[in-house]
């Protein structure tokens, strides 16, 4: 890697389990570096499951030296008490890269399917799928994680768009 | 105050208005120390303006030399999209006291409207009401620190009959 690549910290929140997934971006180039999956304990109070996600994701800012953070806007379809235990999840996500100084983007699902499959209405079978073409040095990518790399996928094809368009001034 | 005072932060989250309010309770004396409303920057990304609350409160905690604290548990009958927010707020308001090693008690709107007016059904000028007479140093309170304190006042109670059931071998 030249100290010209991106690293870009790809996130999918969840109380139970939280992908993480870091490309490096080098112009058109995309690296894998790695992915995982973090699972706060599911027998504690709140604030400590809270906690350990924001120090897990804290950890990976700092143990994958990232730049920049991404994560996927919320489609709020689901029930009430599910959109609010989101909400506390993504929320945690999103303070670890910021407390690192890091910005964090935000993406509509549907952005995201279409920069990572080409289709706006892709399932998770296809990102997956897209995910280790796009990828191939990350192996076998869980679904969690699978997720959080198209986040970061999508991030850097659109850094790079709006870098075009500083540079070149197009619209 | 002796060493005894037990400090305890309530918290009152919102993305737009985070009320806090600190009291000292020792045995069943209960004194106001301060109280106050988080407003972060209406225009920012959303992990920004998390970031602010969290730094805000945990500042809060650091000042007041608080010990515990305590939150409202949210009654789910908003619409997602409210309920999406304050989950992202809640998150980072009960983040702050959790970093700094406090526990963060959680109570639900009525327990909190009977431990401070005596029914289930109060509404908020009620509880402004009351805070004010069961603190009356606290002098004008607004609505959101009115709530935060009703929520340290509760938990001060709670937290006392808890200790009495300890040391009494009460059920």
């Amino acid at each position: 890697m030249t100290n010209e690549a991106t690293r870009i910290l790809g996130l999918d929140p969840g109380l139970r389990r939280t992908g993480w997934g870091v490309v490096a971006a080098e112009g058109s180039r995309l690296r894998w570096i790695a992915h995982g999956v973090i699972t706060p304990p599911e027998v504690a109070p709140l604030s400590e499951r809270l906690l350990f996600l924001l120090e897990a994701v804290g950890q990976v800012c700092v143990d994958q030296d990232c730049d920049e953070a991404a994560i996927e806007e919320v489609f709020v379809n689901m029930n009430p008490v599910s959109t609010l235990k989101l909400g506390h999840a993504r929320a945690a996500v999103m303070l670890a890269p910021a407390r690192h100084g890091l910005s964090v983007a935000e993406y509509s699902p549907n952005l995201i399917k279409k920069a990572v499959v080409g289709a706006g209405h892709a399932d998770k079978t296809q990102i997956a799928f897209m995910v280790k073409r796009l990828l191939p040095a990350a192996g076998d990518v869980k679904a969690d994680a699978a997720d959080a790399l198209a986040v970061a996928i999508t991030h850097a094809q659109m850094r790079k768009r709006a870098l075009l368009t500083v540079l070149g001034g197009a619209a």
